[in-house]
């Protein structure tokens, strides 16, 4: 009988291209690559904790189309985010069912780096998992420091994956 | 049958305390962590790669006591460290034959954090684990940012392993 599984929180987020409820590249191979390289066939050795941090959409540009005529308006949007993003996470919790690895996953509001490090705090994770679009330094200044961040203050080993670079589109925002 | 194995390769140094052929608390550290959280029972899926790092002696202090009289003295002198970096390397090769894992183990001269990464792109590995003393950030300045440096360049994912607040020595210096 093997010691308690190694819990691995990876933080996951939406395709910036397709939307929700697509995964991102970068999400999909922190998954792909923890999967090949680290769980490989040791599934009952693995937990997956499966995090998807969703921005305040503050100006709203979403919902551009849609009238406001009540409170319940307002929580009829809330409603849809809520679900828009248990659709991402189905993808990876549907994945993990299918390999036989036990898994975990949930959604928070807030900012995705600063979220990531408060629940590493609450739930420590063996390992943080973070999937980084790779940009050159000129592009980092605008996308892409929440693996920096991370790396900095998470409270536990942290491991940024790069997109590949066939795999990477030729706009790199759009992941 | 399962895939190729995951190859992590792990910088490892010597104590600065107990000196040769005493590993450093960090690279323990990084090791035993690879092995409990990583490989776990899975020792076939993974080889590990031991890289040892000397940094050249300029100063000469190890040696203030010997007397250098012709080029064959120089010769033993660098002889005799390399005997030192093998002897450290032996600590890890044997833990991993009693374990059953594979692995290989080697010496370079030279900037550690430089040499880390240039191995890294020479001889491929999955990951790099790199331990790390877990300094603030005054004493980052003067020691340790090894890792920090990987993280950065290394061509693939770097875990950096903190040494656990427990194992710390008063000064964090003594590793």
């Amino acid at each position: 009988m093997e010691a308690e599984a190694t819990r691995i929180l990876i933080g996951v987020n939406e395709s910036s291209l397709k939307g929700y409820p697509h995964p991102s590249i970068s999400s999909r191979t922190a998954f792909e690559w923890t999967l090949a390289k680290i769980i490989r066939s040791n599934t009952a050795g693995f937990m997956l904790l499966f995090l998807h941090v969703q921005i305040p959409d503050e100006d709203g540009f979403d919902d551009m189309d849609s009238i406001y005529a009540s409170p319940e308006d307002f929580q009829s949007m809330r409603q849809r985010d809520r679900i828009r993003g248990l659709h991402l996470l189905e993808y990876f919790v549907g994945r993990c069912h299918e390999l036989g690895i036990r898994c975990e996953a949930w959604i928070k509001k807030g900012d995705p780096k600063e979220v990531l490090c408060s629940e590493v705090k609450r739930v420590h994770p063996d390992i943080l998992v973070v999937g980084s679009r790779g940009l050159g330094p000129f592009q980092r200044v605008f996308v892409g420091t929440v693996s920096e961040f991370c790396v900095k203050h998470a409270d536990c080993p942290v491991i940024t994956i790069k997109r590949k670079a066939d795999e990477a589109p030729q706009d790199p925002v759009d992941d």
